[in-house]
């Protein structure tokens, strides 16, 4: 909203849809009903337990999950809409923030803002928006467009995601139009502007859409509930509007034609805002509002944004900013310290519960305000031991195949066609057909690293397979490789070592350096509190559990000493052997999967949040088979001996995974790689 | 099929469909072709897994689960039908029995019948058959039809059940009903029989049922492959067979016409069935033949048995039996020694891998042969803390709440109406309405003890609630009552108490001396392996874990104490407060019921086989708050001293569930209770 936004009036008087707000919070009616119970111990009669409370549930989507709750809510707001999360956090007093971008100009600079998100996610931001951008065919599916990077935010981030939508100009098929695909992408926000009308005249439409109001109405009559709508607010007034007062009347139309909450343009003074907030809730404006706060970042953005903007800077800022205009850094620490005690001012007056911040696509100066406002949630407890992902279709998920722990985008792309998700067990999944993973260089899957970069990191001239083995150890031990570069990513994994991953480096860096090529692990845990800072998920007081995991690429030779050695072990390890063209060695007696961690909880059923699927695997197989080809060796020119190493590897070398399902003992997968050396090194015997 | 088989003969050549055969075992097939597994590390390739392996899926029922296993197979046979069973035994070398019932003349005996199926089931007969009494109206929906006996055997005993049936005299309507019906209850497999024809002289029916064949016929003609049909052999040739070698033609005709198996009329002596069945294989018959086995048990049956079947008992047996004729003991013993050398000889010729026994409802001879032959199973493994139904509906069930614990019929008899039954999670259950238990005496839900004994074990006059505390106090420790009877029973327990609750005991006795008057209870258990004789369940190799878990009533003085003490363990301890009004107090935070067993297996997904749930508890608490007056008030004459005071503790007391969610700890549930009464002790404070 700091960008093009220049006018809005003449609306003209309506009462909106009184549905909507009944509906709201009464998606588990029959089980707050039954419930009977609050924490408080007070008492309630179980006799009207069939009633429901009032409500009649309209036809939103939420509709479907009144009856009987069918997964176990782990992490409560996973099942709310924006506007339920909002009003949790003010009821708990807990202070939020928001984070708004706006789409990049190139693939490169969006898989950048792709990576930038995931480390913002780290902080736990309530929710992100990403502006409409009418000249970069915002509804379009190019990886810049404002549509393809909200869907990445939601569905492969995770993060819930307000698009921007304006609708000047624009017709109203088209703008259904852009209001069905974003559903479909699993879209649950919008935030409804009017943008910019071309040229300096504007004649308006009659059956158009002249003002957002508009687009708040046509959202509610096309799609009922379905959307959480944000409006902006000024606290100025619009600078095109008649008078502030004026102004505020249209918000309220807004408000009234079915907005949920209202994010206001920014401001540079503390009483700006609290002003606006009396005088908003003087007229019966009752909803959220939130106020838009920009980090002043440099001189030059801040003069464009003025300029857009309309608004004025007050004479106490410029008078700072003008003496040090050359200096960025000065200027963001300065912004920074002014923003840090205006968010305070607002906490402060207790009107205040979350706040939005603009951006402009950066992360040092909003992460610092953050920070020092204490609101940055450093380590944010996992709900779960993945990343969960914000489409509405994948509420209910809580199991995945612990293949794709490393690539859970890649996960989330193969499985995007799927209706169900497995929850609870991962057998219950009606939908277990992995979707063929074609295009590598799909941009959110695409290595964060370019070229040059992978061939440092990697080796621009491989010698033998050993020098594969070496690059594998260098990403296990942290240390450089022989030419001074540190591997930081390999083409299965595109992030360093997990700290858990970390505790067996040892033994992890011992079998790389002998050809085992692990590519995933995970220690045994028999029964870590919840709250583990590295092993823990899920609501604290509670205790998760794992079985020691261990998935390698390894020759033939090795798997054939290796099979001998397991015959010894029996069912105590599970394995599934996997060459290229799909030779299968496996003992594990049926097609089950098998849960290798879980969380036991209170008052709550089990959860299992990954399993070894044998089925799956052999999906799993196809794609790291594959990234050895697509990542590694077309780094290579065809035919070049290092391009030939990488192809030989995966023409013969089989994908190996080991279960030691005797979580309570010691691990004993690494015994078993031992007595795999051992055996290939000792004399044959007749 | 000891009584009243008289004569089948006159069969025309025919083909049976073949199709049934190819669809065997097909049932995974996608799974098996996906597989490319087997224990030996063969490999195969998976280039061919979307092909089935050949066979075409017929209509039958299994079909549907041919897709994607959707739930753990933690016991094999669940999912198996009676002949993979078979073969599945047969293949492994292990031995097997089978026990041969007729339904009982009166609804008392129907009781008992069915608490010796319980018994017996303990020794893991394969199944059980129960014969088809035409003149005990056998089809209809009284308690001692063989059709009733057959559905509480596989139902509520969870037995898998062979229900005879005869053809003669009934047309064909009446058989198809009667089918329909069968398959409607769950059963499986059908004994087809002739039956005796009325009166001396007997018209054949030119379309009509006049040989077992026809009836085989008939069966897989309407039901397809639905049912398993086991047929009658003659080691000594029917009696009205023209000859040995013509009833063998009409045994030959039966399998062709879609037959599974044989099981044989008695037989005195092991080289008759021995040869029987050489002779058998010699014509072509390749299906499993079973020998009937008849443990001599008096010298009536014997010669009644003799008339019936027109067998002659060999001299060598009668020398022995006729100079003891009037000491049963001995003939008993005789018996039992003549089947043991017989099986022994049976099962050392290495033809023989099953026997099945005639045990005319008696339960001693037959369990002393079986045990003296090493395979009768006296502890059987477990596949879940609970007995499973042999329903086929049934066959995915594993989760039940655990308020049912002690009244596993009443839980089925409640839940029979549900289409899909939980597994892996109880949320998942898509069939939460428990039926209405209206009936107290269904004869599978009545006490085993009658009303004088029922009085004598719970008080032929009470005195107040501290002369029911007593009951239960009684009951806890194994100590006769003050009139020197023991208490074996309770209206919630009609078994004495459980291993795994003894070892609570001294807990126990001491809480319900004060008051706190205990219904169900489990000791917390932080992963004990699956083969502990306690605990265990599951295959082998695994581990399984409890939550503490308390279930009592008891008065609202108690209550509100408790409720003051429990606010200090927060959401450690769960509780679920209701009393017969349906008042209800909670601290769960919502309405996810809470795994309190649980197991962890090699190649498994997590299984979570009992739960305490919120919504199932206010449909149990109508139960146990209605055995109060069902099953003790209503002891005692109206208006009775006795019957008011169990009447006062119905209206007023409160039942309570107590989870201690923190299963690694020592149990705090008792130091809840202590607490209770050291508040309720300690002199009030200002």
């Amino acid at each position: 909203i700091v960008y093009g936004t220049k006018g809005q009036h003449e609306m003209k008087d309506h009462q909106r849809d009184g549905r909507r707000h009944q509906n709201e919070g009464i998606r588990h009616t029959k089980l707050r009903a039954l419930t009977m119970v609050n924490e408080n111990q007070h008492t309630c009669s179980a006799s009207s337990s069939s009633k429901s409370d009032g409500g009649s549930s309209s036809g939103s989507e939420s509709s479907k999950d009144s009856s009987r709750c069918s997964t176990p809510v782990l992490d409560a707001e996973r099942h709310e809409r924006l506007r339920e999360k909002m009003r949790r956090r003010q009821d708990s007093g807990d202070r939020w923030f928001s984070l708004e971008f706006f789409p990049p100009r190139t693939a490169n600079a969006a898989v950048n803002l792709i990576s930038r998100f995931d480390r913002m996610a780290a902080g736990g931001p309530l929710f992100i928006d990403v502006t409409w951008h009418p000249a970069g065919d915002p509804g379009s599916d190019k990886e810049t467009s404002s549509m393809i990077i909200a869907n990445t935010a939601v569905n492969y981030c995770g993060l819930e995601t307000i698009l921007h939508m304006t609708c000047c100009n624009q017709t109203k098929d088209d703008i259904t139009g852009h209001l069905q695909k974003a559903k479909r992408l699993g879209l649950k926000n919008i935030m409804a502007l009017r943008g910019d009308p071309v040229g300096e005249e504007w004649e308006e439409e009659v059956h158009g859409f002249n003002h957002a109001v508009d687009l708040v109405k046509h959202i509610r009559s096309e799609f009922d509930d379905y959307f959480d709508i944000c409006v902006a607010g000024y606290p100025k007034g619009h600078p095109e509007a008649e008078s502030y007062e004026a102004d505020l009347k249209h918000l309220k139309e807004k408000v009234l034609a079915g907005a949920d909450f209202i994010i206001t343009q920014l401001f540079f003074r503390p009483e700006t805002f609290l002003k606006f907030m009396k005088d908003c809730q003087a007229i019966g404006i009752t909803c959220p509002i939130i106020p838009g706060i920009f980090p002043i970042q440099g001189y030059h953005s801040l003069r464009q944004l003025v300029k857009l903007s309309k608004l004025e800077v007050p004479q106490e800022i410029k008078d700072v900013i003008e003496p040090i205009k050359d200096n960025d850094a000065a200027i963001r620490n300065y912004g920074v310290e002014l923003a840090v005690s205006m968010c305070r001012e607002l906490l402060d007056s207790g009107l205040v519960h979350g706040l939005h911040f603009y951006t402009l696509n950066r992360e040092v100066a909003t992460t610092e305000v953050l920070k020092r406002l204490g609101i940055w949630n450093e380590d944010p407890r996992r709900p779960l031991p993945w990343a969960v992902s914000a489409h509405p279709k994948r509420r209910v998920e809580d199991v995945r195949p612990i293949f794709w722990a490393s690539r859970p985008k890649s996960y989330i792309y193969r499985t995007q066609e799927w209706d169900d998700f497995p929850n609870g067990r991962w057998g219950n999944s009606s939908s277990p057909a992995f979707g063929e993973l074609k295009d590598y260089y799909l941009f959110y899957l695409k290595s964060k690293s370019p070229r040059e970069e992978l061939l440092k990191m990697w080796g621009e001239e491989l010698t033998g397979e050993e020098s594969v083995f070496e690059v594998f150890t260098c990403y296990i031990t942290g240390e450089p490789n022989k030419n001074g570069h540190r591997v930081t990513c390999m083409p299965w994994n595109d992030d360093p070592l997990a700290t858990e991953t970390s505790l067996l480096k040892e033994q992890l860096e011992k079998v790389n350096r002998r050809g085992i090529l692990t590519i995933n692990s995970q220690p045994n845990i028999n029964g870590k509190p919840s709250t583990d800072p590295i092993f823990g998920w899920g609501p604290s007081g509670g205790y998760v559990f794992q079985k020691a995991y261990l998935e390698f690429f390894t020759s033939s030779e090795i798997v054939t000493a290796l099979l001998k050695v397991l015959k010894k072990y029996e069912l105590r390890v599970n394995y599934h052997i996997v060459n290229v063209k799909g030779q299968n060695i496996t003992n594990a007696p049926d097609l089950q999967p098998n849960a290798v961690t879980w969380g036991i909880f209170p008052g709550r059923e089990i959860i299992q949040p990954t399993v070894v699927d044998p089925v799956s695997f052999l999906s799993w197989k196809d794609e790291a088979f594959a990234l050895w080809i697509e990542q590694w060796a077309k780094l290579y020119e065809e035919e070049s001996p290092s391009r030939m190493i990488i192809q030989y590897i995966h023409d013969n070398y089989y994908l190996v995974n080991l279960v030691d399902n005797d979580f309570p003992l010691e691990n004993c997968l690494w015994q078993v790689v031992d007595d795999t050396f051992e055996l290939l090194n000792s004399p044959p015997q007749q």
